[in-house]
């Protein structure tokens, strides 16, 4: 059993950028060596998530909806009123969602489904440069 | 330091199934020996989620209701007009749950508790034969 | 590699009581030792769960008011109108955030971000005596 540290960067836009990292993971992954074990995707940082989804506009469209109508961005954010940085609603969408996910790796690869990908959210109002840690556990 | 993989097969029925798993989790975690140490749940597929839940016909109903609230079944989705799925809330839906959950494991048993139960919620709008992947770590 | 576990009990209060144990769970990965892996953040129990938030009162109350949105505390329960509980809202807040978060492990510490501390949601309607268990992974 050995465990591996990976970073991926990502170049990200404001408006909920919703972004598939399945091939830099499946990357990490095999560099690690790792045949079974598991991987945790994991965003440092308070106004982004990660989760799964089919990574087809329309499905990636429908989630962005979904997840406005939850915490909108143009309601009153008592974050904002105290901070005046206008991404209160970014706060609660990161919370929400949660940072990490957990993923089982088989036969070298992570587990998804055909139509599964890993995603990464970016809820802030502003362009921002991500890190996200890929780490293995495994032999 | 170990890791071990097991399936459990289930057959699902449409209208947001949700699956009490945790017998056939804890078989697993008894078969894996493990006394110390934890275990992830996941879900290979874009329109099934897992969570905990105490699992009585009330709180299920009642969690069903929450998430048809945020997801409704039946509104527009990109997702079908383009794909003609009819499951555009499904993936939705599952990737606000998402697919994975990791417990720790104690004494050989994961710890939840009491009234704390395992469950996989298939969002799909057809019955599946679904695999969860129980993928145990520890000593 | 190996593996620990530890406990940090918590004294709650009612109402969407939100907590920072990020000190708590800082010290305990000391204690483990442990240099490069990973940590699980798991809540025992149906009424409570753990994410991630910048902790600041602005940010944590916009996170309470969008969890009252989702499920809100004076509606109709099926649970509630079985077992007379009352807090068939907290046991939807709990299986919609999850139970558990995962946190890699570097030089020794959880890698968060500078503005992101780790947080256990207790939803119940009367204060509760908590126990977080904090499983520790890695060499």
């Amino acid at each position: 059993m050995k465990t591996e540290f990976f970073e991926i960067e990502l170049q990200t836009t404001d408006g909920t950028d919703i972004l598939d990292i399945t091939p830099e993971v499946e990357e990490k992954v095999l560099q690690s060596g790792i045949k079974v074990g598991n991987m945790t995707v994991f965003i440092s940082g308070a106004t982004a998530g990660v989760t799964t989804i089919e990574y087809e506009s329309g499905a990636v469209n429908d989630l962005r909806r979904a997840i406005d109508g939850i915490a909108p961005r143009n309601t009153v954010y008592e974050h904002d009123q105290k901070w005046g940085d206008g991404n209160g609603y970014a706060h609660v969408r990161a919370s929400l969602l949660g940072p990490s996910l957990v993923v089982p790796i088989h036969d070298g690869k992570p587990l998804l489904g055909t139509w599964q990908q890993i995603v990464v959210l970016d809820f802030d109002n502003r362009p921002r440069r991500r890190k996200v840690v890929i780490q293995t556990m495994g032999e």
